[in-house]
């Protein structure tokens, strides 16, 4: 028999340990998985709603991560009406699913002009002013790129629990939360 | 310049007829992009919720796509509750970003036996009776496999809107939603 290529998935403490290095990786690396999850949330009407996004910070010791967004996006009015999210990525190289609940905290504005100050300029583009996403236009190209601070928002998302579901020989899934002080603990897959 | 590598972004009904392309294309290639894409649900308590899933059936003429579940897992209760979902694919190939608004019809039971025929041994272990996915063990393999078909379970979804995103030189967006009989409309990305 092969050895185990993953025994990280064994034990609650290795398996915690290594999902967040897989989400560090991802802020650091745009190539790894955790550089683009899907974001879920909860339309004001009530609808799920889940779009790719890209991780922009990824904080262990706090249980925060960090997402930049349009202030005009869609994602903004669900985060208003209901500031709770969930955020989901595949690393198919660790055959590992990890799933963040978390509470949302908007920021933008004069508290959010550092970070903009760090933002490049080809992702600047994504904050333009004159138009909002997901607003109808007469053809594909008729909206503008320029770049506009104002409509500029950093997401924080304190997690309230980290799910993680990892697909090998037998598969292991485990819940940890904040409650608990990220104790975790083994769930049926 | 070079050509541009994906000329059907460029009109509503070219963009409309690749991503069902790639639809299709899931179901019967497992390495496909769309094979795996995530379905997101509002539990009962209101919360977004988002995992991975198999995408079994896309049929473009009915706007209707397939996939199986356990009847004891969390997202037949949030569809119970609210029989909505969203569903997202990105197609890193197609730099394509697929995301499917579905009312969700919930079968089981006598009306799946014919699904159930089809569905292979390793498979059928999703599919066992002792224990309700997400519910705590004392440790990481204190569940069965045992197959049941009485809990196996195909969601059928009736797509109501499809949003298209191609991340090109220029970016595109498109809704196309039933109503308008899969018109397309350009939005603002």
């Amino acid at each position: 028999m092969s050895p185990d290529p993953h025994p990280w998935a064994q034990e609650l403490g290795t398996l915690y340990d290594h999902a967040w290095h897989r989400l560090v990786r991802g802020v650091h690396d745009r190539h790894a998985p955790a550089r683009h999850p899907t974001l879920a949330t909860v339309s004001p009407d009530g609808l799920p709603k889940v779009r790719t996004v890209v991780l922009r910070a990824a904080d262990k010791p706090q249980g925060r991560l960090e997402i930049h967004t349009n202030l005009h996006s869609s994602k903004i009015a669900d985060l208003m009406a209901k500031p709770l999210a969930a955020l989901h990525v595949w690393d198919h190289g660790s055959r590992l699913q990890i799933r963040v609940e978390a509470e949302v905290e908007i920021a933008s504005g004069a508290a959010v002009a550092d970070t903009w100050a760090w933002v490049p300029n080809r992702s600047r583009t994504a904050y333009g002013s004159s138009h909002t996403p997901g607003h109808p236009i007469p053809s594909a190209l008729a909206y503008d790129n320029d770049p506009d601070q104002s409509v500029f928002a950093v997401l924080h998302l304190n997690i309230r629990a980290l799910d993680l579901l990892h697909l090998g020989a037998y598969h292991r899934r485990a819940q940890f939360t904040r409650e608990s002080g990220w104790a975790g603990l083994w769930l049926v897959p």
